[in-house]
């Protein structure tokens, strides 16, 4: 087989920045996925209704004409989060809230530390249909323990919370992945493509490595199998997120070792790869679309993708180092067997 | 208290590098050692009778009229180092050979896989009276479970040659501590100033922090905690060996990451302020000097370094970047309550 045709992606986790770096990022997202839950975490952040329809209002000022490209908007779940504006939230459309541990990743400042002082907001998210999704990660802990720690606070509000659907995004932990597995219908678990790839090893095993520093973090073999074999099991509970991340090549490098991996312009090569070298490729539309649309409840998508087989090599960035948006994708001069027809 | 006199150091593990980096570097080893323990993992690496000779010479070559400071010189324990070499090393006045792992640190190409293959080269330096250092990480294994899988070298080393002196050296974790506790008197371990600092969460719990990535890396907040009990608890087998690595920023920070922390400047100062604050001041001087001079039948030495209660803030780094050799210190930016009088 040398051409593959199948559904385009739902994204169920990405972040599209703003302004230059939002239009150079955005139509790596836009040729690959019929949908993108894109994050709240931009500066300001998407607190409130008004901030959500102006960012929904930036994204979609840059498609292409006849672009079906749809924009999942979200906001923030932070303290000040209220009942009310969930309301308004809902009403302008928004998909999910986005609840970020205080300091555990990029823009996370102000973030939560109390988790069941939010009992109200899930409550009206709840009610609204709105979806809960959890950067679970515990603050104030070891690094490479924070996952696990925070899986009391996921099983907490899922036990009160019954109806309200939870999504564990980027599940790093053999431990996070029996939990979810564990756990109802109610919630699930995104995965990236980079934490399929990676274990902490390509960070920190030879010289330091910030193209493949990511929170949360990267951990052990066992721990990557895990979400590797979660990801190829057909278990409608785990669907792609990618977590795509972009950030200048000189906020990485520079002594200021920023986290986040840029998988969007990797996402269905890398995955096919994956997919096809463990003989599951015909699971993989299911964890790129189908899974998703229907945790979510999407409208059913027609488009298609269609991958070649064809090798190319991922360029050393995108780019240019004079307009300061330099950014290193994932797989950066690596020779891919498949790619985007 | 606002003065403390004690012996000069015994660092019984650093890197003094080759050329402007060695002239920039010695003086702060100098200037609070009596000896020091000089890495042979220059370029190219010192592996025989000449080459320690001539390494031994060009630190010499920069030591001020009248310094008693004496440098303590190793060689590389490689694949190719023969039985014969190590008598010409011996008579050379060579103190120690040192074994890196194959590619496990920073110029440890040409390391060594096969360990039970250098028996006759342990057999020879234990008729030597040659002590040999580990540098105990086990190539190829994942990162954070290097140094426990290398044990088992370790254990089989010490109970073949019972009268070969070893150093498991800059141990990171409870479970080498606990080996080194079990093993005969023959196997010691040097503790190294930032591995009593620093757990993992330094290097990758917030943004990625190259300063703090060193070989092997920090690990536990337990495991740090049981290094700085061993510092702590007057057993003759644990001492100060730095592991002082300076690297220049550019090949810390440009995305090159290098493996060292540079620890010398803040050497003694750094070590009084932790064992000040653990109530055991009375201890310092054992472990930064007598306990080395015992395990290494070092002559006793008389000289004595001041430390005054004074703070001062350590700088942000030393050398200019000009001349390509500039480098950040352990501690850089923060402020210690003792200085060197």
């Amino acid at each position: 087989m040398d051409r593959l045709e199948i559904k385009r992606a739902n994204d169920m986790h990405v972040h599209l920045r703003q302004d230059d770096m939002l239009a150079q990022v955005l139509p790596h997202t836009i040729s690959q996925c019929a949908h993108a839950l894109v994050m709240p975490n931009i500066t300001p952040a998407v607190l409130t209704a008004d901030d959500l329809v102006a960012y929904r209002q930036s994204i979609l000022a840059l498609l292409p004409d006849g672009s079906t490209f749809k924009p999942l908007m979200t906001f923030k779940v932070a303290p000040t989060t209220s009942p009310a504006e969930i309301t308004k939230l809902k009403a302008q459309g928004a998909v999910a809230g986005k609840l970020y541990p205080e300091g555990v990743t990029t823009n996370s400042e102000g973030g939560v530390t109390d988790f069941k002082a939010l009992y109200p907001v899930y409550e009206a998210m709840q009610e609204a249909g709105l979806v809960l999704c959890l950067h679970g990660e515990m603050p104030g802990v070891f690094s490479l323990d924070r996952e696990s720690k925070f899986l009391a606070v996921l099983r907490d509000i899922a036990s009160r919370f019954a109806d309200l659907r939870i999504v564990l995004e980027h599940a790093t932990t053999a431990e996070a992945i029996a939990c979810v597995k564990e756990l109802p219908a109610n919630v699930a678990c995104t995965l990236t493509v980079h934490h399929l790839y990676l274990t902490l090893d390509d960070v920190i095993g030879d010289r330091l490595n910030p193209h493949a520093f990511c929170k949360p973090v990267a951990k052990r073999p066992e721990d990557r199998d895990a979400l590797v074999a979660a990801a190829l099991s057909g278990n409608s509970k785990f669907f792609l997120g990618s977590d795509s991340a972009p950030h200048t090549v000189a906020n990485k490098e520079c002594d200021c070792g920023a986290a986040g991996v840029y998988t969007a312009p990797v996402l269905l090569p890398a995955l096919l790869e994956l997919f096809e070298k463990h003989c599951k490729l015909e699971l993989l539309e299911a964890f790129t679309s189908g899974f998703a649309a229907k945790f979510y409840g999407l409208p059913e998508h027609k488009e298609t993708i269609v991958l070649v087989q064809k090798s190319w090599t991922v360029p050393e960035q995108y780019g240019d180092d004079k307009s300061g948006l330099s950014v290193k994708p994932f797989l950066a001069g690596k020779t891919l067997r498949w790619q985007v027809g």
